[in-house]
């Protein structure tokens, strides 16, 4: 059995503590981290240690803030369109074709349940939950990696919430992802921080993610789903780039977004991919011509868990609000 | 008058030392730096202490191999399609549109003379030379930045290669540009880190980049013809990322790559948008009917300076190899 570490405060302002989360008690760690490479470098290679660090006493979470598990120093590695009926909803084809991986800013890591902002200008705002994996182990150059030693170089889980907005993603020039995405507040991490152990990695593919929008089931999908699994991704990201311990990997969502390609948005791409403008203004009419998308009040609540609850990243809740 | 900074060593595989280059002449520092970060912190707090540790003796430049005085633990943001010549040769329309972001793997950046290694499986190898900025403070949130007030911001200058395998950016789905841009030696950096004190803003404009392959000139282009110029386009990432002091911003390159998008390209891209091998494949097979790419035995030689030499990035001189 793993173990799942929170950060959390007191009340918004008050300094943060690191905690590991048991039912609805935290159980402080009597040393403080700087982030959380640091603690997971104490977990994964000093248990000892790292045992002997938590507190008899407990705290109630419910009297808890939490901030993110994860700190804004890390790269965040995503992949798109890694569930087939997210595949279907986006237009894509369906012959799978490459692991599509890009970059988010880490300044867009933002506590599990703050309040994402919809900056000035986007009528496109949209969420994606995804699981996350944490490195423990840098990978300097290229690695064959098969599940069955995915332990070596992954450590921890995280829900998140790849927040998008669709209409920036397609105003860019060329199809840009990283505007679209990389936004302040964009990047609800948490709450928990679940640390894995051998076994967990036998009960990876029966995670259940559930995503509510104002109370309504909007995505609901289990990780077998998933078309590029770590192991190949991994393998795919050393061939050409370094990894750091405590960088992440979001998997992708899977169906149920907002965003929903039919055959006239997927014209107006097409026909307009040299026209910035006329391109995003195109897709954004033919967007909300067909869903209302997030609007200030709007709540979101989010979970990844197994059935039996033995991994459980808990849940987010965020309200949408206007950026000033 | 700024100062030319260099890392260098004596022989590969020897230590990294600091130092000032005045023509042809290193002068090493006194205190080693972990990173430029520390180094340029020392620079613009600490002016006397950092000119006391200024060696009166000096080593010949000749004699010496250059580090990438940018280190690698950054961010690097680059700008796509920021010169007119550029736009057209790449087939985006002229009206300019929005400021293309990205970003490209930081684990790309190596020395300014290294061998650039084509990937397996690229056919489709290029060069883009790029004049980056390095960031002397960090940026936390939305700042609306003027030329005139670019020096709170920016503190050096680099001269980089934004290395581009062309079939893998438009391999992905959804053409993206991370993993094309962002392998392993495909960011050779300096070899000068120029600090810039405030009179050198007012030369900005009339920095020339010269690339030369084999020889013979393919790209020359001055500063001046920057469609996003700098302080705009601080004041675009600010609005939505984080800058920390260190990061780059590299600011796209002129005309004279070896891609260049004729009409049948840019129907083999519009018409199999969905499909991504056959995209690549007919993309790759156009591309090559009318260009060689780069090759094994290839040389690059790549500079950026003031006409009147008062600012001098240096050379960059580069072999290309295949990848094991």
């Amino acid at each position: 059995m793993g173990i799942s570490v929170v950060n959390y405060r007191v009340s918004e302002g008050s300094g943060s503590s690191w905690g590991v989360l048991r039912g609805d008690l935290i159980y402080p760690l009597s040393q403080s981290f700087s982030d959380h490479k640091e603690l997971m470098a104490c977990y994964f290679s000093e248990r000892e240690k790292f045992n002997g660090l938590i507190s008899g006493a407990s705290v109630e979470s419910k009297d808890m803030q939490f901030n993110s598990p994860v700190s804004q120093n890390v790269q965040l590695f995503l992949q798109g369109l890694n569930y087939a009926d997210h595949r279907a909803e986006s237009g894509a084809s369906q012959d799978h074709g490459e692991n599509l991986l890009f970059l988010k800013a880490p300044s867009s890591i933002c506590g599990p349940n703050e309040t994402i902002l919809r900056p000035k200008g986007c009528q496109l705002l949209d969420y994606e939950i995804e699981l996350a994996l944490v490195m423990k182990e840098s990978i300097a150059g290229p690695v064959e990696v098969e599940h069955s030693d995915l332990s070596k170089y992954v450590g921890g889980l995280v829900l998140c919430n790849d927040v998008s907005a669709r209409d920036f993603m397609f105003g860019s020039p060329m199809l840009q992802w990283y505007r679209g995405k990389s936004q302040r507040t964009f990047c609800p991490m948490g709450p928990v921080l679940y640390l894995m152990d051998e076994e967990d990695f036998k009960q990876f593919f029966s995670l259940q993610l559930t995503l509510k929008l104002n109370g309504v089931t909007k995505q609901f999908a289990s990780t077998d789903q998933l078309i590029h699994r770590p192991a190949e991704t991994l393998t795919e990201i050393s061939s050409f780039a370094n990894l750091e311990a405590g960088d992440c990997i979001l998997t992708g969502t899977p169906g149920g977004v907002l965003v929903n390609a039919d055959f006239k948005t997927g014209l107006a791409i097409i026909l307009n991919l040299q026209n910035d403008k006329k391109r995003r203004d195109k897709f954004t009419r033919a967007q909300l011509a067909q869903t209302r998308f997030l609007e200030p009040g709007d709540v979101l609540e989010l979970s990844i868990k197994t059935p039996d609850g033995a991994i459980d990243l808990g849940t987010q809740r965020n309200e949408i609000a206007d950026a000033r």
